[in-house]
């Protein structure tokens, strides 16, 4: 009940807006560490280095076709669909290399994939194709005449030799790994895992296997934050819970800001007499970046810089808690791994539903998001406030409401953050 | 060249309609087994029972403010300017409950998050308050009208007890996680994720740490193949690969089918006298499905039953191999997962670009997308045949050209599968 100890600055927070909020952020962003992985672990992992091809490919004239290796030009007498026969001079299974020569007359039986005999520069599928025995010679004939370097894949066809495969922040997926083993990148460097402590203030909080006592409620948000880092690319470690002590609070987070690339804590930043937060990033060690952002929810979101590391002290309201790790937190995260794209995708919309709600400060409204016709909809979340926690997962994007004495009318056009999770149905 | 020997089964095989041969594995798939894994570890997987809510969500009348609970009938007397001030009884942090109860004429501080006291039924912000001291006790002023119920959550806002939580089947992201800790399920109940072999056929396949050999190429479809096999929620193993040799590729397929619960190859399956996939579904104790699809590529897309479980023969040419996987592999995935939405996800989207290639098969044309103006639009790979690999990293969804002598016209509207790992930009 001791008000006139409240600092006046728990009052009097300067606030900024989101943008410069995050570009305050990335001044601090250190670039991650490089590690190496076997290309099977490489899934999902962010590549440390821009990769050239260090041959091109294919490297090897390649049949595609199972048939027969001959001179196109051979086919020209086919014109007036007079049949021809070539006498087959080797068949070549993939993997294969022929020591024939395929000159006029002549063919080789080969497979799809295999690299094509010296003199040949056309295949001929095996299906348009039929075989005669004479003299213990085999011969094949043909009807129909052949473009020259038909079903033949040339040299570099794909990649030539010296050309960008892959850029340096790349989320490898399963198209990005075929051209990792193609071009025998076995160990593959990437970025380590950003590794990001994650706790929670409050002695409210219950641990999620307590059983519920009272007025208090179980610790949801550090294990919502920890899914929100995975997604981001980072490595979570949930911490304890930190009561509401702030020499108890301050030792925590120097231990773990010691310990970890990044820190993150929910709760604890508002203006009540418990939020330590608040109280610690005012201190004189601390490089407070800001702790009021124009933002709903979560204008109190904090960030400050410790010994060079970052601290995000979110909002302890679920709603704010994931919208501030999403703004702020995620794109640490991605800019660490070198991302191209280290904030939510940005899309313009259609409004699905008309949106009441007014603000002065700008509004990240849950929503999901539809597509009829090629055409998005964005529709607001039926209970969007800060401490509602039940919407968080059938949220596919956050419409960015600006700041509006008006509501917004269904079928206008708004601009949206797309979640990583985010489906369109 | 002893292709007499070719089995006529080769060149007549039956084709069938992609939906077809989906519905035929839907025939087989054997709902995937049950684990339980701590909350930390469950981003991502699958949720393997619906849970419904053991209480209502909140649990207790819970402030939505730092301020003071009060009896919101106190404060009809502001409605003429004037300021009222109230006794205050007790303070409540969050976790307490107070044992005060709160009548007219009096208050209780209350942090955010915390129980509403007895009698309370309304909370004024604490910035709308001022405090004054008057013979030892402490006042809360206050001057504006609140609505009853003002900054109160009720009990079960935001879920009734009973209700459901989440459904079987469920991928589990931040929202669902934080609905998991709410509720105490710290052990949650999870598909195992399917075991997956991989392995690719074919004797002119390196392994990816060889150096490269003469008309030999590395073997990059497994690897892909893993990734997809992550993305879709399999657990993959990549097998050493199979050499063109019926017997031996017989008892690799025997081994994996009893030590997994899919069998994925790549390689193996066309018309070529090397294509012993081929040879292998056409033997008395196999239950083929099918082995040949209405598609391009991978019309060859073999998939048959081994003792109660699936083998899936891909095509070894990358283009085929990823869309066969897409189309038939990921679904097996997904449906033993209990995904609601097994298949990849249909959308109509607009061309992007002409697109001149004709068939007489449906075609899945790796393509990109991109969104302007809330209009999305699919936009086809400059190189999309089957044998190429390196715009398969480059695709966002395939587009679905039906068969047809005409091309199709930018602008016109077509259907797409969305791939998982696809970026609208």
């Amino acid at each position: 009940m001791n008000q006139t100890s409240l600092d006046l600055g728990k009052f009097q927070r300067k606030a900024i807006q989101v943008d410069e909020a995050q570009s305050r952020i990335a001044g601090h962003v250190k670039q991650g560490e490089r590690e190496e992985v076997g290309l099977e672990q490489a899934h999902e992992r962010y590549l440390a280095m821009d990769l050239t091809a260090p041959h091109p490919y294919p490297r090897f004239r390649r049949s595609g076709m199972d048939g027969y290796a001959i001179l196109g030009s051979d086919t020209d007498a086919c014109s007036s669909g007079q049949e021809i026969w070539l006498r087959v001079v080797d068949e070549i299974p993939c993997g294969s290399v022929s020591d024939k020569r395929v000159e006029t007359g002549l063919a080789a039986r080969i497979m799809t994939g295999a690299q094509l005999p010296e003199g040949a520069d056309t295949v001929v599928m095996l299906e348009a194709t039929q075989l005669r025995e004479e003299d213990g010679q085999t011969y094949v004939g043909l009807k129909k005449r052949m473009e020259i370097g038909k079903n033949v894949t040339p040299i570099g066809h794909e990649i030539q030799e010296g050309q960008l495969l892959l850029s340096k922040g790349t989320c490898l997926g399963p198209g990005h790994i075929s051209v990792l083993a193609t071009f025998g990148v076995h160990r593959v460097p990437v970025y380590r895992k950003p590794r990001v402590a994650v706790f929670s203030t409050g002695s409210e909080l219950l641990a999620v296997d307590e059983p519920l006592q009272p007025g208090k409620i179980r610790n949801s948000n550090t294990y919502m934050l920890a899914s929100q880092i995975r997604e981001a690319g980072g490595e979570p470690f949930i911490l304890q819970a930190i009561h509401d002590e702030l020499d108890l609070a301050r030792a925590a987070v120097r231990e773990a800001i010691a310990a970890y690339d990044i820190v993150v804590t929910s709760g604890g930043v508002s203006v009540g007499d418990y939020d330590i937060m608040g109280d610690l990033v005012r201190q004189e060690d601390v490089d407070m970046l800001f702790n009021k952002v124009t933002m709903r929810p979560g204008s109190v979101t904090t960030a400050a810089v410790i010994d060079g590391k970052l601290l995000f002290a979110l909002s302890g309201n679920p709603g704010a808690c994931f919208v501030g790790c999403e703004l702020f937190v995620r794109p640490t995260i991605q800019m660490m791994l070198s991302s191209e794209q280290p904030y939510l995708p940005t899309w313009t919309v259609r409004l699905g539903a008309d949106y009441t709600k007014v603000n002065n400060f700008t509004r990240f409204v849950r929503s999901s998001l539809e597509i009829r016709d090629g055409q998005v909809y964005a529709i607001p979340a039926q209970a969007d406030e800060s401490s509602v926690m039940v919407t968080i997962k059938d949220s596919d994007c956050l419409i960015v409401v600006p700041p509006t004495t008006e509501g917004l009318r269904a079928g206008e056009e708004v601009r949206v953050l797309v979640l990583q999770g985010g489906q369109i149905t």
